[in-house]
């Protein structure tokens, strides 16, 4: 397979099974992405990602451009050598952090100033060049556009100028963007606004007919950004299937942000193929278990003397080592062991539901299996 | 070989490499056991406690009593189902945490009271018969008498009284202490005054003559108790050879509580034979790694564009894994990841001294080991 190809090995609905050609190895489709914000996925050794068969790891621009600094990720030969991982790695633009974590100062059509709050209240100034410039120099095997994201609710006036500057920042990061031996992803955004979502996947799709016809690159794979920002996961179904089917067939599309499980089965039903989501371990810092009867406190008196397996349907090292009651004492008593453990779980539990996803997909039996979990007591939102 | 035998299989001067067996296996000696505080060395899966070749892990009773309760650690099995390590564990008795955590209230000959400030004020009175009751629920194959531990410095009068009072508590233990598959060890008492130390030991002795003489047990090993307490370790060295020698030799006699890598080379040529400390996960949480070239804080600027192994000399797999840089980013974010991979390194630093300190003695060549040891630049304290 020639890099960035993504050849879709079976579709069952919309539902689509792939498989993508990094620098750093293929990655097969439906997936979850594990989110190493600072190049570490948070309680997790490089060993339990390829334990977990993690296949793309995530880190954050923003995060990494502040600490340690792009140019000493660039200096340990990229991201991937810097972390120790060796498999595909994928960079955000650092765009959601931007606008959704309250460090914007001013957006202007040539870029975004912001100010450092969670560091050292510095003040920075991105333009779209720039931050391909920094994301070159992170070295990630897929790179995402700069974009602008819009919270929820916002007038459509809003997200009308947003999904207006993102498009044209599209553009400049598609002309920007030089290493071969990256994928750039465009980022569809649109709010909950059917007719923009579409719109903002037409512009993508022009601009790249336009990069093509004068000799440039394509988007190797498109980011659906915006969702999950607080809206009701039913108002995203709204038009997410829509948006996700609206873009081109032969490229990977990238829900961002979402790691629900549930909202992860539907969405694949949708065409969605790739998902990362900080959830299955804040969660599992907090106490919290993904499991395959629905969510569960670790807290809970309940689990003091239940000496069984966290999740009996469950393979992984947690669930076949630790008891319910240990993880209680774990987490009761804030031991990192309970952390790390149950991280350990609701990750292996996201990877393997989407490695059950694609078995589904390739036996072309996605809507049976779409149609178990949403009868099934794992069908909750977390 | 039988249970509780400890065969000696080479000495070196006094240096001594030897084997006891428990009811979950054998371990050698010289050896340092890492510290489960709460049934979980902070940090460390049980997997890694393998991967370090960990032998013996210990557990504090007096944490497991109160959170999340003997019985429960019972019911569970014993500490080694609770937590999952299917290894030997030894529990200490309490004692340290009791006199030396301010939970005292007041020790009569019966026993003691204290308050457990640290979690929910409740008061509590163990007598030494009931805490070998406890340490018998927790379950794990060495046990330790209840000793009452003085501080440094302390009057003559109070290390004679608090000598005394452990050493008539030595007796009731050994006389409650009912479980056959668990070892019971005797502590060492005495301060820092020679005549203690050794009245301490001849006590001991002669209570094990007596009980034996009675058709009850012997003790199966020796703890070393009320050292680095406070003082400086020149003064401990004073008097811990003695201290060591006038034990009976085919016991393995443990110093407990110590954990810098200088005193444990020391030690061990002193005739000690086992060790146990919190100190390399607690100064790994703090950024701080044991090496062969002498202590390293990862906060230090130095490092951060330092893309070598933390150390060279090691073949752990955060040295093998890891760059400075890395575990600085890692330590600086107050990633979990930081304190994990640290402590596992410097699980792993004393664990392998340890056992590069056994071949010495096999191959008596103790003394050249400790001389390379001084004169090189790991010879500091931590």
């Amino acid at each position: 397979m020639a890099l960035f190809d993504y050849s879709i090995q079976g579709t069952s609905g919309h539902a689509r099974a792939g498989r993508f050609q990094t620098a750093h190895g293929e990655f097969t489709t439906p997936l979850f992405m594990p989110v190493g914000t600072h190049a570490t996925v948070k309680g997790i050794t490089v060993d339990d990602l390829h334990r977990l068969d993690a296949q793309v790891v995530l880190a954050n621009t923003y995060h990494l451009y502040m600490r340690p600094g792009a140019d000493v990720v660039a200096e340990a030969g990229g991201v991937q050598d810097f972390m120790g991982y060796d498999g595909p790695m994928l960079t955000d633009s650092g765009g959601f952090q931007l606008f959704s974590l309250g460090h914007l100062m001013k957006t202007d059509e040539g870029g975004v100033a912001f100010r450092a709050d969670d560091y050292d209240g510095s003040k920075h100034y991105w333009t779209p060049e720039q931050n391909m410039a920094i994301q070159e120099q992170l070295g990630a095997d897929i790179i995402m556009q700069l974009d602008q994201c819009v919270g929820y609710p916002a007038t459509r006036q809003q997200v009308e100028a947003s999904t207006r500057l993102s498009w044209q920042w599209a553009e400049r990061c598609l002309a920007a963007h030089k290493r071969a031996d990256q994928a750039l992803f465009g980022i569809v955004q649109g709010g909950m606004h059917r007719d923009l979502r579409l719109r903002s996947s037409q512009e993508l799709q022009r601009i790249e007919r336009e990069s093509l016809a004068a000799g440039g690159r394509r988007f190797d794979g498109f980011g659906i950004g915006g969702y999950s920002v607080g809206e009701d996961h039913a108002v995203m179904f709204e038009t997410l299937g829509e948006t996700a089917r609206s873009l081109p067939e032969d490229r990977p599309r990238y829900l961002m942000g979402v790691g629900n499980p549930t909202t992860l089965v539907k969405a694949v039903a949708e065409g969605v193929d790739m998902f990362d989501c900080v959830l299955p371990t804040r969660t599992g810092r907090m106490g919290t278990a993904f499991s395959s009867t629905g969510r569960m406190n670790l807290r809970n008196a309940k689990y003091a003397r239940d000496f069984g397996p966290l999740d009996p349907a469950c393979s992984c090292r947690t669930c076949t080592g630790y008891s319910r009651a240990y993880l209680r004492h774990l987490v009761k008593q804030n031991e990192m062991l309970g952390g790390m453990l149950l991280s350990y779980h609701n990750l292996h539990f996201l990877i393997d539901l989407m490695a059950r996803a694609r078995q589904a997909v390739l036996a072309d039996a996605y809507g049976e299996f779409l149609a178990e979990w949403m009868a099934g007591p794992g069908a909750i939102d977390y």
